[in-house]
């Protein structure tokens, strides 16, 4: 299937717009978007055409190397200043995601580090960053797919919710990059399960195209079917990804996570969540601290449909993501090596939260 | 608004057609349809033009009576023949709601048990038993309600799922029977939340319908932010429906119940099932034993969008009903009383099992 040889985000090889794939029109459409306009890009994070956690770092990075090649900057001072005003206006597009932030302040952090260059150079370094960014998402992806297939055997039952694939990061995913590196071990008979996750439908759109495409035997099922699974004795071992971890190990994700993870201890099914280390936010002591974005009631009464489905007036509520206690969390996959409750402690013996932020 | 002050199910005043209202339409269209020909009743009752368990029966009820009057039986015993016909051929429309076949059943036996009247005087007793049937939701419904009602406080927050309104029933639905009963004797401030209920919306298209209508305080959600609510302490109680009931407890109802059911528990909130003693079914030892609709996956996939919304070749686990283990149930709700575990002990106290069937 062609999508999925496409890359999530890059720079366009003129280095004058960033290129992404339009996640809104998948599975149907398959469509390259040309931004070069920090509007659109706003926009295209805003409305969800690019996401999941590391895609949208990996667009934000190129989102302010662009920003610096064209302020008009004259001093580095002067491009210091416009990319902080830019990293701004590219947080304010969703709260949650801390990679949207980390990114940006990395991005920054490279600006005022090698302020030294002049505003040429320094131009350069920050597409060479951005650049590296992506590259380094990659490589987390695969590290946490290396330690997560450790977790799978053959013939295995894995649910998923949402989309923690390669669409949410620029190659294998998080949720799904124990799955990419079982197939490239040979690992047979996995079966993979994904919520159809309402009211964006990132399960049925995105991830079952992404494992389909990748030979997986792959089954859609309603959100509120999950329980239905789990008792039926199909579900083997939870993956999930995560937009924010507090350091108490409490992970925001997608909508409807916490509830999977209230049904996976239910049923004594191991539930995981994978965290490249950038989703983790030491600076918060626990989920409670985690901004929630809420989205428009339209999303659920009207988006998709032929027409709307649900009466006029009806009060809506559609919070973006919900956060799951660290006590329902099997473990949390780091590229850096799978961490165990007490969380903080199990982050810190990896070095997490030791960067500058 | 219009839909609700009409008959869900009703005989025609010609006594010649069953007339629903046809729910797969609503929110957008209020359409009667008249049925007189047994096919389309068994394609209106497999499509869920006419659902919930107790307005299945009534449908079923009417349907049975219809066929009595128009067989061409010129005996009892030919009368009876052709009942017991139809009866197995509306009761292949749905396995999982017992009313069908209870209504069926009821239907038969009130058959044999006139058969000294002759032909003529035994179809005028199937159209009053047919209505008999009706009456008795109606006021099955209330009584369920006058029980429920005790269980709300002004300002609660109610969250049910799936349709066990009017539109479930021939009045007063089950689930939100207490609502209306709370709302006749101007208790204030209830909050209603509806979870969507994938895949068929029968929360948003239905339960959301009814509930504005009647002037509650509603909000609409998808079934998987039912987590994220009662985290926000929003839920003081949840009520539901249930399709059939074995003697020790376990319930089946609308996919995803269970999974709500588990959720309450683990936040600590009371979790009713509203249920008919018709859908008790004393036969079954366990819910194991209650058989489960699957339905086709198109319903996930494609229902109600623009456009199919995953990839073709996806598999599709689309169950119509989970169950729910009784260990998670506060109380069942019949119009004979409030039970409480151990549930068969408490049913057989309020003499349910001992009808003949």
């Amino acid at each position: 299937m062609r999508p999925l040889e496409l890359n999530t985000v890059a720079l366009s090889p003129d280095r004058t717009a960033v290129e992404i794939l339009d996640q809104t029109l998948l599975p149907r459409e398959v469509k390259i978007l040309r931004l070069d306009d920090l509007k659109d890009i706003w926009e295209a994070i805003r409305a969800l055409r690019v996401r999941g956690a590391p895609a949208i770092g990996v667009c934000a990075g190129y989102a302010m190397a662009l920003a610096a090649a064209r302020c008009g900057a004259e001093s580095a001072d002067e491009l210091l200043a416009a990319l902080h005003e830019t990293g701004l206006y590219l947080a304010s597009a969703r709260p949650t995601a801390v990679n949207l932030t980390w990114a940006v302040g990395r991005m920054e952090r490279t600006a005022r580090n090698n302020r030294e260059l002049g505003v040429t150079e320094l131009r350069e370094r920050l597409f060479a960053e951005a650049d590296a960014i992506r590259a380094e998402d990659i490589a987390i992806s695969r590290s946490i797919g290396e330690i997560g297939v450790g977790l799978l055997r053959p013939g295995c039952g894995i649910l998923t919710h949402c989309n923690a694939g390669t669409l949410a990061t620029a190659k294998y995913g998080t949720a799904t990059a124990p799955v990419y590196l079982a197939l490239e071990r040979g690992m047979t008979g996995l079966r993979l399960y994904c919520d159809e996750t309402r009211p964006l439908l990132q399960g049925a759109r995105l991830t079952a195209l992404e494992m389909c495409a990748a030979g997986v035997e792959t089954t859609l099922l309603c959100d509120n079917a999950a329980s239905s699974l789990m008792a039926a004795g199909k579900v083997d071992i939870v993956l999930v990804g995560c937009d924010r971890v507090a350091r108490n190990g409490d992970a925001a994700n997608k909508i409807g996570t916490s509830g999977v993870a209230i049904l996976a201890r239910h049923y004594g099914i191991p539930f995981y969540v994978c965290a490249p280390s950038s989703t983790i936010d030491m600076t918060l002591a626990s989920g409670a601290e985690i901004p929630i974005e809420q989205r428009a009631g339209e999303e659920v009464t009207e988006m998709w449909y032929r027409e709307r489905m649900a009466p006029e007036g009806v009060g809506v509520y559609n919070p973006a993501f919900d956060v799951t206690d660290h006590t329902l969390i099997t473990g949390i996959i780091t590229e850096r090596g799978l961490c165990a409750a007490p969380y903080e402690k199990a982050f810190r013996a990896l070095g997490i939260g030791e960067e500058g932020t």
